[in-house]
């Protein structure tokens, strides 16, 4: 029986099959031992995720091993811009984030899963302006950089008080010369370069996890262990 | 509830979430509404999976609406040259292809699971000549196209047989002039461009049997249709 791992999140993990993307990525590394499954909701704060994600996951069988929880850009839009709609405030991030981690930490079923909060990525001002979602006429970006490191801190935080781990990828991404055009296609969304960032930091908190290819069992003989004179020897003892 | 979509087959199959892979470009476009399920096995024949496949399914739960069957390349493998470990006779190739079907279609939670053959790729002789598997002294590939073809009909032979969907990817691809370099990387594996007509197939084959995306619930609401003045009215009649 594999495991499953679920990478819960808003568009960044939505689009996280896409060219180069870090799921995808993800699914190719454990492609003989593990599952990832995507829950990624375009658009999605903290405040809609801990609204739906008994649901998100309700129809998950088997075991979860691990899941991503990767919410924060939406929620670091500016009040008073553009993406006012997908707000929320600071506290209420912190305990939404709270929220869904304890969700995710009772269910009866997945008794040992290991819990991931992702902080939001870094944010490009000058890329937002030329890649807005919607017009805003006072040629402001609706996301900051400053806002998205307060709820990256934010993140980092309450994965410290839940026990749980994080990955800064806010911080990590911004010590790389040249983050801001080469990790983000519109200030925001990751490039190839920027998922690959982001889905070795996953390998390695997985890792850390005692979830790392080395420790997972490959599901059913692997080719390469056949014995060449007489290969379907490796099924006698599986039947 | 998402249905999942489950690939099985061999090392095409394995490595579907590589870079360009049609498995990845698959989960991608159904990111809101199916699970991709990745059952790839390397360097398997149908002899391994038919007896293996049971198991390997036996992990999935909820609802499989469509199963992708890719086996034949390995079967294919010359008897007589250095993959000849990997190589079925072309009778059992279809025998065991139907007990593959058969045993997906029995299986009582999956009452409409709609099963999909696909016939291994063309062969590039040549190709295989420059990344062979193993060493064979006479200096001749351990495949040939002629063969693969020869395995190709006898899928599509017995998906008609059966009652199940057939994609003749060995006739495709020679439709295309290059297919030799432009879709293989290595004689028998595919490029990025022979992932993306893979793909083109399988998405028009689950279209036809009225699994697209159009015909796909999404799963939980879109954050396009939400309203921008009360965008949580969304979850009202969901919760």
């Amino acid at each position: 029986m594999r495991p499953s791992i679920v990478l819960f999140g808003d568009s960044i993990t939505e689009e996280a099959f896409g060219e180069g993307g870090w799921g995808a990525s993800l699914a190719n590394h454990y492609s003989r031992s593990a599952d990832v499954v995507l829950r990624g909701y375009s658009g999605y704060n903290t405040r809609w995720a801990a609204r739906v994600a008994g649901r998100a996951v309700a129809s998950i069988a088997g075991t979860v091993s691990a899941v991503t929880v990767f919410f924060g850009a939406n929620d670091a839009a500016l009040p008073d811009r553009a993406s006012a709609a997908q707000h929320v405030p600071l506290d209420e991030y912190r305990d939404n984030l709270r929220a869904i981690c304890a969700l995710l930490k009772v269910r009866p079923w997945w008794p040992s899963v290991v819990v991931i909060l992702i902080t939001p990525p870094p944010v490009d001002e000058d890329g937002r302006r030329r890649y807005p979602y919607a017009q805003d006429l006072s040629g402001l970006p609706e996301r900051t950089n400053a806002a998205a490191g307060a709820y990256a801190r934010a993140c980092v935080e309450v994965a410290r008080q839940c026990g749980v781990r994080a990955i800064d990828i806010w911080s990590r991404m911004q010590r790389f010369s040249g983050w801001d055009k080469g990790f983000l296609r519109d200030g925001l969304h990751l490039t190839p370069r920027g998922n690959r960032v982001l889905f070795e930091e996953v390998v390695f908190a997985l890792k850390d996890a005692d979830l790392s290819l080395e420790a997972l069992p490959a599901d059913l003989p692997l080719f390469g262990d056949m014995d060449p004179d007489d290969p379907a020897k490796a099924f006698d003892d599986q039947d």
